[in-house]
């Protein structure tokens, strides 16, 4: 369980199987949101169909609806939003850190203001590990202390500190969540001197976060002091695409790319764009998440193969195409892109949901191509002519 | 093409098979309404697998958005929504009837300012008959003066007489449009000195709705004057659920059904709640539209075979059970009333979606299970069952 296994290099590309409790995962892949435990406004079916292995849940959310308390009177978070599939819940790190203005983060934890009621919660280490472990997804993250892209030197490496002794106290709760999980299972459960939750009955693995902003030496240091405290099943990087340059990001990973362990997999945190999932696994990531999918889609904006498509425009009036005749999803099998206009000028949620959809399935098959491409160790010509080819359109 | 078959009667309830030229219809039947040509929030796939046969379009709403122009010009609104099976488009008739105080209403037609950007327009019998021929249901509906449920002898008067005129009317625009229709398919098409619409191709009947308010001698005046303007291959009855108390309802149903002729299809505009299609199936009703199934839906309100739920109470929080035990729609097969109240709470559209999706299924299960009594020869027993166990958990 939690094994990775490289089926295929093509360059600093990597083709991959993982291994978890609700199954296996082919990378590279995308890994859709799902904020609240579902992927928004889609159905798990709909989500599974367009080709997730795995989807995200994210804990801050969470935490706040239902509570982790909920979910785990429910089973966990696979039983509650009925995703027979992997799942991955971040740690609310970056969830905080977007909270500008409205958290203080101290060497304990950090203590923020509620954005639906205004109230004021702590998140901490363990707290985050507590909560996670109650959620009961395959893949826990570490909690960590995230920086803007443009910090300096001296803030990044606070923040870079900050994650590598707050990445102790979680793998020590994680692990001591972990035995009690082993009592419970031997007919232990919970005791009343205890203030551990109770857990679903799955397991499940901590990974650690690099961090150290945009700064070279940071990172080194970062992932030398996360190899430290190891091992580890997998290892995400994180702190990048919160406004730096698309160049630093590209080398920041490239300098991580050579350094990382080689049987384990990396995971590019809150990244991105389909153009940043061709990039990134060019430098050798396997896994990608990021909201801007259903996001857009719920603005109608769509990433096709010729272009962004922004469905609300009046062109499409009777326009009879499908928004990417080169999609296989399932809203370009069925849809006219005049009918999706007149959804989404009407007003009508099946319209989000179709877009939503479409953007989710654009990018599962980046990373299904990238794949293949890397089984037929091609991806060098692939990746350059998917580039090419979008870029043109972008700018078209 | 059109035809009826009343397979089995029970009582004044019926059972029959109406062919329509996208389907056939086996009645009783709801029919739940896709105002903007689709079953708000709902995908035509979850729509048909929950049972349904046909769906209602809004002309009135279709008018101002997309406007039949574009619908026309994409080949028609099956064509457009991409429904495959039979649709109804109502007439305009009630929709400008509701805006009161946004109309006015003479014997050439309606005058009404767009409750969406405050435009003006007008709908006549004429223009309603090509707007409806230019989306192309199956059936159209004639345009009718609806007055309120508790208006006096007098206006009630005014209102069906002046249905009966515009139904003569209606009647012969919509011949020269289906002539121009034929026209067409011999190699006809536009001409520069006509102003009518050009067709899609499906064939397409006109069912007359009576009208008289709540004065039993005013409906059948309204009935015998829409026979005499004959002959149809359905008749609809209209201006019912519009404020009247419910016994007046059953009663203009009871003084009705002696007189409606019994091999043609019957169709109940506006009705209704689960109790009501019930209560209008006992006195021959053998068609339903409503828009509460997904309305309710939007709000979180259920209806059960446990009588109404409010998803979003806190009861529920935890509440491991589908939202109905005895219900088979997609929905209580997966998901927990906890799980669904979760995403009421969060704000994720698919909780509308799923409560919408369980709304009609319920509606359109009412209408399979008295057909089963009625060929079963059962119906009275069941129906007084049904209302009995229905009426006791609404009171409880």
């Amino acid at each position: 369980m939690f094994t990775f296994r490289l089926e295929r290099a093509c360059g600093a590309a990597r083709a991959g199987v993982l291994d978890l409790p609700h199954g296996r995962l082919l990378t590279p892949a995308f890994m859709p949101v799902g904020t609240y435990g579902t992927v928004r406004g889609l159905h798990p079916d709909e989500v599974e169909q367009a080709g997730a292995q795995i989807i995200l849940g994210n804990t801050y959310h969470l935490h706040l609806r239902p509570g982790e308390a909920v979910i785990r009177a429910m089973g966990g978070l696979h039983r509650f939003t009925a995703w027979p599939r992997p799942m991955l819940t971040d740690s609310g790190g970056f969830q905080v850190f977007s909270l500008a203005g409205l958290r203080t983060i101290a060497e304990e934890g950090v203590e923020f203001t509620s954005h639906i009621d205004g109230s004021v919660g702590t998140l901490t280490p363990e707290s985050s590990m507590e909560i996670q472990a109650a959620l009961g997804a395959d893949i826990a993250m570490a909690f960590d202390h995230v920086v803007p892209g443009q910090a300096s030197w001296a803030l990044a490496e606070e923040g870079m500190e900050r994650t590598l002794r707050w990445l102790t106290r979680c793998r020590r709760r994680h692990d001591e969540l972990a035995e009690r999980r082993e009592d419970g299972r031997t007919g232990g459960g919970e005791t009343e001197s205890s203030r551990l939750p109770a857990f679903p009955s799955s397991r499940q693995t901590l990974w650690p976060i690099i961090q150290g902003g945009s700064h070279d030496d940071l990172r080194t240091r970062s992932l030398e002091g996360t190899l430290a405290r190891g091992p580890w099943t997998g290892i995400a990087i994180g702190g990048l695409s919160v406004g730096e340059p698309k160049p630093v990001m590209h080398r920041v990973l490239e300098s991580l790319a050579g350094a990382l362990p080689v049987d384990r997999p990396r995971y590019l945190m809150g990244v991105g764009f389909p153009e940043d999932l061709v990039e990134g696994i060019a430098r050798g990531v396997d896994l990608f998440d990021c909201v801007a999918a259903t996001r857009n889609g719920r603005h109608g904006s769509a990433w096709t193969s010729g272009g962004r498509v922004n469905i609300r425009k009046a062109s499409h009036r009777t326009d009879e195409r499908p928004l990417d005749a080169a999609c296989d999803c399932a809203t370009c099998a069925r849809f006219s892109r005049a009918y999706l206009r007149h959804l989404f000028v009407a007003g009508d949620i099946l319209g989000l949901r179709l877009v939503s959809l479409h953007n989710v399935r654009f990018l599962l098959s980046v990373g299904e191509q990238a794949r293949a491409a890397i089984q037929a160790q091609d991806f060098d010509r692939w990746s350059r002519g998917w580039l090419r080819r979008y870029h043109a359109k972008e700018d078209a």
